[in-house]
């Protein structure tokens, strides 16, 4: 669970608000997108896993720190790693850093219950809960091994 | 089709951007507020017509004129209207107003196809198709008859 | 601080996610909305303490634990205290309820520093201070003291 | 004019909504992606024109044709053109494509106004409109030459 994923994103128009810096509840969008590329990245498709596994990350519970607020068009890293995996539970957590790897601009983290269609506790099966585990990432070049 | 339903709203926080009024696409959010309440209004549940009669309204095409920008914690008026509605295809338009009448804020309409589970088109079936069609208030007192 | 305001709320549309229930960042928009009705209550105007006294209420940190999630369409109650409040310092915690005051839904704090326009921590002057110490309701009808 | 600018763009979960797709607001946020990487890649930094300029592109009416639906994590391509430049008028078309270019998936476009800080009619001085009149890509490599 050393692997990190990095994730470039910039911020939209659309993710301001008036105080001129990005609304608070946008970086909970940003860590979902940190949370499935590092997926994706150790070979996991969330989007198969739902639907050919029918499992599911619900939110249990998010944290962020905001430290220095994000303005309009600026570029950062969001940095993501699975914390924890067992059983049912799973928690990532999230730095956004600047593009220089200066920062962090905000941390957070979140825990997950993975569940079925009806809402159920259910065990992520097999390859998906052997990559998670694993952790090693399936596309060296994209990635940066800690 | 001659019912209109109103509905007031206010402008949330998360709902500007950093030029200080509301960003353009939220408008399109408040329409679907308007749809579903005028829905509600003449005694049609869009949620219950989703997961009874499996009918979905997916938009077809969209349309909102910006008049003058709707600025944080402003409270405002959606008044929309049902104009058209014959086998699969209704529209909607949609007036913002302020709360004294005076406006129009911004104007719009949406355009809309029924479609079932698997996506195609579908008949609404009895008694959301009879009561789209007559647009009778359920609550007169609710809503403003024209 | 002890006073506490209830804040009414309905799901839209747009807040739901593809699976069937709220997308978890929304529930960050919403604490933001009890926030300032909270503000409201106690005769502070959020919109008007940013233009008249330019401070700002900028997010230091924020939590949110999902309980059971919220479905489209259906209405709650989120309950919002000021937790604290020293120097540039806020606090405030959110209950999400059914309507009938069962649950919790979701819990949630966010905690907050008050910065001027040039993004400095700034005191919050009178009356606005006053009134957000002494929690005073200022429409008792609207809320309910606890 | 003629210039066309090709965005590729990735459906976020936030995106979706219960019905399985993509909310149909989030179409005219993509636009927004899609105005400002244009703007980038014709040498105008969207950012600067607001904050050294004073210049605020505000939004006269956007309009939106659904063709098909897109779904979660779908990779696609906004292809924007200025189509419209004359005094402080502006007008944007959007085509929303899948990577191999088939589609479109959607097609849209907005009308602007060219307005000051004080919301009044404001000419985009040199060298931003010279830029956006010539529609000469500043870095040939990253766009289609149509």
């Amino acid at each position: 669970m050393k692997f990190e994923h990095e994730q470039r994103l910039r911020v939209r128009y659309a993710e301001t608000d008036q105080m001129g810096v990005v609304y608070y509840a946008n970086y909970l969008t940003w860590f979902e997108v940190g949370r499935v590329e590092y997926c994706r990245a150790i070979g996991v498709l969330y989007d198969e896993m739902e639907k050919a596994a029918k499992c599911f990350l619900a939110v249990v519970e998010a944290n962020c720190r905001y430290h220095e607020p994000l303005t309009y068009d600026t570029e950062f890293v969001i940095r993501t790693r699975l914390t924890h995996f067992k059983g049912v539970f799973l928690a990532f957590d999230y730095r956004l850093l600047n593009l220089d790897g200066s920062g962090p601009l905000a941390v957070g983290w979140t825990k997950h219950i993975v569940v079925g269609q009806n809402g159920k506790p259910k065990k992520i099966p097999h390859p998906y809960a052997g990559l998670l585990k694993s952790g090693t990432p399936a596309f060296g070049s994209e990635v940066e091994q800690v």
